[in-house]
C-alpha cells in the first residue's frame, strides 16, 4: 500500500493536468494585444492582485514638455507589434484606455552590465532583449518567452499575490538580474515619489514605491526572493539632480550596500550560471507594508517548484473558467474562453492574506467578512460585466459591492467609486455608475451587506452639486453646454443612472425616494432634440446648440462617442425613447441607419480607443456606450435585427487573434458582453432583472450556477448564416419572449434555440 | 461636607501649583535662543514627540544652488534676534547643529489672507506677524507671545504627543488658521516627497507629510483638532511644474475640497471671531498611522480646557526638575534648573499611546515592555547626557537601550545608532559611540534587556569595515590620513569606544573579547607624534603628516575640533596619555598652555559651531571633544586647577540669559555637562563607574534616586572666590580622593566639600 500511494498521486496529479488543460487550452492570453484591444499576455491567477507581464516598452509620457501619444498604446505594457522585451514587471490593467503601474520591472540578462532599457532599434543599447513569437507561450496563468540576446527563458507563473519568474541562463560568470524601480507604465519625471529597498539578506530584499499618476497617492510594498544567493548586488540613481540625503553620502551606495532609498532607481543582482541553470524569483506585493508583502510570499508561495505553482493557478483557472462549459467550434471556443479569462481578471484583490489593505482614507483596514477589491472601471464594467458576475460569480460581485462600500465609507468625499485605483479615486470617466451595479446587486439578491446604506451612499453620490454639472442637472433637468463640453452624455449617464437608484428605493419600499429618482431617470427628454430626433447640447437658455455635428466626437457634447451612437443611451427607458423619437417605425428606421451608414475617413483621423474595423456602420462597438443599442432592435420589434447584428458583430469584434478585439477589453466589459451575447441573451437595462434575447452564436452550453444548479442553452440548427432564432423553448415549453428574466434563469432549466437563415417574423 | 469639597480642591489645585512654580519658574526656555544655544522656546512634555514651538523664519537650505549658510542659525526654528514669527511648527530639534523638522506650521492671521510668510523686514508682505519679547512668556510646558500684525495672543502647550495652540482673537470676519505643510526647518526643494490630507470635518484634519532631509525617508502622521468649526478652508498648491494627478482637475481643488495632495501645499481655515475669542487646535502627530495620530489626540488631549492641559504638562516638569533639589543663588538656580529642563527634551518618544512605531526597516513594530524613543544624538550625548540619566533616569535610558537595540534589529546594516531620526539613522558625525552608552548602561545595572546580545551588537557595529576607515582602523590601529579628512579622530573615537566595549566584555566575563578591546583600545598612540607631542594624520607609509597646524579645525585630521583639544581625547586611558606625553609636569603644562593661550582671529573666521565666547584659551568648550579635559588636571595631579577651569566655564559658558549658551546645546550634553559640574563630579569616562571630582558650585543638592535613596551635597563656605576645594568628606568620614564611583552616589549618603579661596595643593 506504501508503495503505491505515489502511483496513485501521481495518477491523480496526471488527470488533474488533463483535465486543466481541456479548457485551459483556449484561453489566449495573446488575443487583444495587438492594436485595440490593451490586453496583456503575462501570467495572473483569477483577480489577482499581481499581474506579471512583460513590457515591450517604457515610453514616456511626455515628449518635449507635451503628451505623447504614442503612450496610449502601452497601457497594458505590451504590444504585440514590438519585436523586443525590456522585462518583466508586476501591476498592469488589463484593456484599459488609460493607464499606470507597471511595477518593478524585472529583466535577466547576460554579459555586460548594463543599467539602462536602450532603444527598441538596437537592443545592444541596453538591457532590453529581441524576442520572437516563435518561442512565446501565453496561457491563463503562464507566459514562457526566450530573450534572443541572452539566451535565457523566461517563464513567468503567479498567485493572487505573488509574482514568480524562472529564468533559465546559459553558462555565465556574469549573469544579472534588473529590478527597475523607476520603470512604470504612463511613465514621466516625478512620477516616483519614492522608493525604499532594503536587501535583508543575499535572497531576500524588501521595500516599496510610492507614485503620483493616474493614482494621485499609490504606494505598493514588495517582498522578494530568489532561488539562489546573489554573489554581488548595486544601484544606480538616475537622479538629473541628487537631492539632498544628509550624510548618506558617505558610503558608495551604489555597489553591496542595502539600505536604498530615491525617486529613480535601479538596481542589479549578479550570479554565475551553469548552463541551463534556474533561477528563481518571487515578488510578492502589499498595499499595507513590507511585512504584509513577505506574509503573502511566505503563505501563497513557499518553496521553489516552479511546476507546482504553476498547476496550480492553472488548477485556479481550471475552477472558474468551467463555470460556463460550451459546445461550439474550436475558433468559437477560443473567443469565449479568452472572454472567460479576460472578465475574471478585473477587478483585482487589494487585500493580503491578513485581511489588511490600505482604504481612501489612507489608513490602514481590516476587511472582514469579504475580500477586499480594487480596479473598478466602473464606466465600462457596469454595463455586463457586473451583470454578468450577478450569475456567475455573486460572492465575488458581493465581495466587490462590500469594496465599493468601504470606498464611500472611507473617502473624505462620500462618494462611491467612479474608478477605484488602489486606494485611490482616479475620476476616470464619467457617471455615478457604481449606482447601478449597487443596485442591480440588490435586486438579484446578491449583496449581503446593508442594504438601506447601500441605497443612502447612492443618493448621496448622486447629490454631489459639485461633480461633472450634477448641480445644473438636478435644478435643471440638463448641463447647460456652456458649462460643460460633455453636457448631453453626462445628463444621459446621470439619468440611467437615477433610474437604477429609483430601482433599488422600490426595491426597498422606499415609495417617496422611488419617485423622486424617477423623476430624474426622464432628464434624458431634455437633451432630446425632437425636431431632429437626436440628443444635443442644450443651452442655459433652453435652446439648443447650434453648429451641431451629428457625428463628430470633438466637442459634441459627449464622451468617448457620438451623438449618433449616444442617442440611443437611454437603456433604461427605451420604449419611451421610442415613442419620443417618432414610434416604433422611426425607430426601426434610425437604427438601421445607425448600422448601415458609410462614416467617412475623417472620422478615424480624430477618434481615440476605435479602429474601422470597431465601427459596424456608424456602431461603435469599440467604445462602450452604444453596447446595448443592437439589443433595442427587440424594442423596435423587429429582434431579427438584433440577431443578425449582434452575430455580425460577434463575428466581427472578436476574433481568436492578436489583433482580433475591436476596441480596448476594457477591463472586461467587452469580453462580458461577447459572453452574454454569444449565450443568446444580454442585460440591456442594469437594475433590471430582464435580459434581451439576441442570437447565441455556441452550440451549446451549460451554466454552473452558483445555487448548485445548472441553466443550459442548446441551439438547434446551429450554423454560420442561421443567425435568425425561429422558435425556443424553456424547460420544454414553448417560449415567446424575446427577453427572459434573472430568476428564470437563476432557477436552472433549459432554453432551446431553433435557428435558421431566414428571419422568423413573428 | 459636600459643600467644603470643592473648596477642598481648589486648595489642593493651588497648592501644586504653588509647589510647581518653586523650580517651574527657574526654568528659561528662552535660555540658549540667541547666538549658538541652538534652542528652541516653545512648548515641549518631558522627552515628548512634539515640540510646539514658534519659528521666527524658514529661510532656505539653498541659494543660488550653493549652501546657505544663514541656514544654520535656525537649527531650532527661532532666534532671539528675529522681530517675527512665521508660525508655531510642532517637532524642533533643542541645540543641534544641523537640523530637519518643523513639521506642520500654523499661524494664525486676521485680515486679507496671505498664503506666503513674506518677508521679515515687510510683514504686510505675508502671514508673518511682528511681536516684541516684552509680551513674549517661555516657561516650560507653555509659551506665550502676542502677535503684533493681527493682535492675536498665540499660547501654546503640549502633551507627550499632542500639541496645543490656543489664540485669543480680535474681533473679525476675517480670521484664519494657516496650516502650512511644505515649510520646514533646513529647507529645500524637493524635499516635501509627499503631503497627503484629508478634511474629516469642519473641525478636524488628518494626514501625513514625507520628508527626504537629513533623514532620508521620513514620515509625520498627524490629526489636528479645531475647537471651532472653520466656516470654509481651502489651499494653495505652490509647485513650480503641475506634475500630472490624473483627473483630479475634474474639481476646483482649492476651495473647501475635503482630498488634498501634493508636494508644496499650504491650507487656511477661515472664521468669524468674536472680541477675544479664542480658539484652540490640537495636533497630534504618529509616527505610524493618521488612524494613530487621532489615538493619540483623543488619548492625551480630550476636551477644550487649555488652562488644565498647561497644568497637566507642568506638573510633568515639575516632577522631572524635583529629582534634583539644590539651593544656589537665584541665577544658578535659573542655570541648574534650565539645564535640568534641557537635558530632559531629547531624545524624545517615538512610539504611539498604543505601542506602535516606525523601525528602521520602515515597517511598523510594537514595543512590549519599553518605551521607543528617537533623536540620539550620541557623539554629543554619550559623554555626559546619557551617565547623567543612569543617576537619575535610569528607567527611560533602559528603554533608550532597549531602542538603541530595536535600531539595530531592525536596521539592514546591523548597527547600532550614530544619530537616530524618525526611523532613520542619519549618520551625523562619527564613531560608534552607542557601544558607550550601550556599556555605561549594563556596567551601571541599568539595562534590563539581553546584555550578550548588546555586547554583540556593539562588537558587530565596530566592525563594519567600510564605514568610515574601520578596515584601516581594525588592520593598521590608525586610519591613514590620505583616506579620510577625519583620521585622527576617528582614530581616537574608536579607541575610546572600544575600551567601552571592552570594559562590557570584562563585566560579561568575556576575557577574550575584553583583550581584543583593550588592544584596539590603545589605538590612540598610533596618532600621537611624540617628537611633538600632539595627535597627528598619519600616511599610509606610517609617517605623519607634514604641513600640520595644530589649532586649525579644518584639513587637520579632526572633526570639530583642533588637534591642541583633539590630542587629550584618550578619556579611557588618561594616565597613559600623561605619560606618553612625557609625564605629569609636561602633560599639566600642557593642559596649562591649552587653558590659558590667545587664539588669533582668524580662528573664529573659519570655524562653525563655537564664537569666541565658547573659548577659554585654546579649550573649545562649546563643542564636545574637550568636554573632560579640565578635568584632566586631576590625572596631572593639579586637582585645584580642575576646580578653578570647571568653575570658570560653569559661570562663562552658562549664563541664565538667551545669548547664555557658549555653544550648542546639543541635545542636553551642554547642559548635561552643566548638571554634573554644578554638583562637583563629571563622568570622566563613561563605561567606568568612577566620577571625576570637580568644584561644586551650588550651595547644596538633594539628589532623589530613583531606588528611592537620596544622595546630598553640601558646600561649606561656598563663595564666588572660593572654587577650591579644602577638605571633602562622605557621610561624615574623611574623603581624600578625587574621585567617586557610581556605587556610592547610588547607595544614598551625603557628600560635603569645605571650599577655600586658595588652591588645597595636599
Amino acid at each position: 500500500m506504501k508503495k503505491l500511494l505515489p502511483f496513485v498521486l501521481i495518477l491523480i496529479f496526471k488527470t488533474s493536468i488533463a483535465q486543466n488543460s481541456d479548457l485551459l487550452k483556449y484561453v489566449n492570453p495573446l488575443i487583444g494585444t495587438e492594436k485595440m484591444g490593451h490586453t496583456y499576455p503575462g501570467a495572473t491567477a483569477p483577480f489577482g492582485a499581481v499581474q506579471l507581464s512583460p513590457d515591450t516598452d517604457t515610453i514616456p509620457y511626455e515628449l518635449n514638455g507635451r503628451y505623447n501619444p504614442d503612450v496610449y498604446k502601452y497601457c497594458a505594457g505590451y504590444r504585440y507589434e514590438d519585436k523586443t522585451i525590456v522585462g518583466f514587471s508586476h501591476t498592469h490593467f488589463s484593456g484599459t484606455g488609460h493607464s499606470d503601474l507597471g511595477d518593478f520591472l524585472v529583466m535577466p540578462t547576460v554579459g555586460a552590465l548594463k543599467m539602462n532599457p536602450g532603444i527598441a532599434s538596437n537592443t545592444a543599447t541596453g538591457f532590453r532583449s529581441a524576442f520572437s513569437h516563435n518561442n512565446e507561450t501565453a496561457e491563463a496563468g503562464y507566459y514562457k518567452v526566450k530573450l534572443d540576446d541572452y539566451n535565457i527563458i523566461a517563464e513567468l507563473t503567479a498567485t493572487t499575490r505573488v509574482g514568480i519568474h524562472q529564468y533559465s541562463f546559459p553558462k555565465s560568470n556574469d549573469a544579472h538580474i534588473i529590478l527597475d524601480l523607476m520603470s512604470g507604465i504612463y511613465n514621466y519625471d516625478d512620477k516616483n515619489t519614492w522608493i525604499y529597498v532594503r536587501v535583508e539578506s543575499p535572497t531576500r530584499i524588501t521595500g516599496y514605491r510610492q507614485t503620483n499618476g493616474w493614482a494621485r497617492t499609490r504606494t505598493v510594498y514588495f517582498a522578494m526572493e530568489f532561488s539562489k544567493p546573489f554573489k554581488s548586488y548595486g544601484q544606480k540613481n538616475f537622479e538629473d539632480k541628487q537631492v539632498y540625503k544628509g550624510f548618506w553620502r558617505k558610503f558608495n551606495q551604489n555597489e553591496n550596500f542595502p539600505e536604498i532609498a530615491g525617486k529613480k532607481l535601479r538596481m542589479h543582482f549578479d550570479f554565475d550560471t551553469e548552463e541551463h541553470e534556474k533561477i528563481l524569483v518571487k515578488v510578492a506585493l502589499s498595499p499595507v507594508s513590507q511585512t504584509n508583502a513577505l506574509l503573502n510570499l511566505q503563505t501563497e508561495a513557499p518553496g521553489w517548484d516552479f511546476g507546482k505553482m504553476k498547476e496550480q493557478v492553472q488548477e485556479l483557472w481550471h475552477k472558474e473558467l468551467s463555470k460556463i462549459v460550451i459546445q461550439a467550434s474550436e475558433e468559437e471556443k477560443v473567443n469565449f474562453y479568452t472572454a472567460m479569462y479576460h472578465t475574471f481578471i478585473n477587478p483585482t484583490v487589494y487585500m493580503d492574506v491578513n485581511g489588511e489593505y490600505k482604504g481612501l482614507d489612507q489608513n490602514i483596514h481590516k476587511a472582514t467578512g469579504f475580500t477586499n477589491y480594487t480596479t473598478f472601471s466602473i464606466w465600462d464594467t457596469y454595463r455586463a460585466l457586473h451583470p454578468f458576475f450577478n450569475i456567475i460569480q455573486p460572492q465575488r460581485n458581493n465581495d466587490m459591492i462590500h469594496s465599493m462600500m468601504a470606498h464611500y465609507r472611507q473617502f473624505s468625499m462620500r462618494s462611491l467609486p467612479v474608478w477605484s485605483h488602489y486606494a485611490n479615486e482616479n475620476w476616470c470617466m464619467s457617471g455615478y455608475h457604481s449606482v447601478s451595479v449597487v443596485a442591480d446587486a440588490i435586486i438579484k439578491g446578491v449583496y449581503t451587506g446593508d442594504a438601506e446604506e447601500a441605497l443612502n451612499a447612492c443618493i448621496e453620490t448622486s447629490n454631489k452639486r459639485k461633480y461633472e454639472g450634477i448641480g445644473d442637472y438636478i435644478d435643471k433637468g440638463y448641463i447647460p453646454a456652456e458649462k460643460s463640453g460633455t453636457s448631453v452624455s453626462n445628463t444621459l449617464e446621470y439619468a440611467y443612472d437615477d433610474w437604477a437608484i429609483a430601482q433599488l428605493a422600490r426595491k426597498l419600499g422606499k415609495q417617496d425616494i422611488y419617485e423622486t429618482y424617477m423623476k430624474r431617470a426622464g432628464h434624458w427628454k431634455q437633451v432630446l432634440d425632437k425636431s431632429i430626433g437626436f440628443m444635443r447640447p442644450r443651452l442655459t437658455d433652453g435652446s439648443f446648440k447650434k453648429d451641431f455635428d451629428l457625428l463628430s466626437t470633438h466637442g459634441q457634447g459627449f464622451i468617448e462617442g457620438n451623438s449618433w451612437n449616444y442617442s440611443f443611451f437611454v437603456p433604461h427607458q427605451p420604449v419611451e425613447l421610442m415613442q419620443e423619437m417618432g414610434g416604433q417605425k422611426k425607430f426601426g428606421a434610425k437604427l438601421d441607419t445607425l448600422f448601415n451608414m458609410h462614416l467617412p475617413d475623417e472620422f478615424f483621423a480624430h477618434t481615440e480607443d476605435i479602429t474601422r474595423e470597431g465601427i459596424i456602420g456608424g456602431y461603435v462597438h469599440g467604445n462602450e456606450p452604444a453596447h446595448h443599442v443592437p439589443y433595442l432592435y427587440n424594442t423596435a420589434g423587429q429582434p431579427w435585427k438584433t440577431q443578425a447584428q449582434v452575430r455580425k458583430i460577434l463575428e466581427m469584434q472578436y476574433q481568436p487573434k492578436p489583433d482580433g478585439l475591436g476596441g480596448n477589453d476594457d477591463c472586461g466589459q467587452m469580453s462580458a458582453w461577447y459572453i452574454f451575447s454569444s449565450l443568446g441573451f444580454y442585460p440591456l437595462s442594469p437594475g433590471s432583472n430582464i435580459y434581451s434575447i439576441g442570437s447565441p452564436s455556441v452550440n451549446n452550453a451549460v451554466l454552473h450556477l452558483p445555487n448548485n444548479k445548472t441553466f443550459g442553452i442548446e441551439v438547434k440548427n446551429q450554423g454560420k448564416g442561421n443567425v435568425y432564432i425561429q422558435k425556443m423553448t424553456l424547460d420544454g415549453k414553448l417560449y415567446t419572449e424575446y427577453s427572459i428574466t434573472h430568476e428564470a434563469i437563476m432557477n436552472g432549466g433549459k432554453l432551446i434555440f431553433y435557428m435558421g437563415s431566414k428571419p422568423y417574423k413573428k
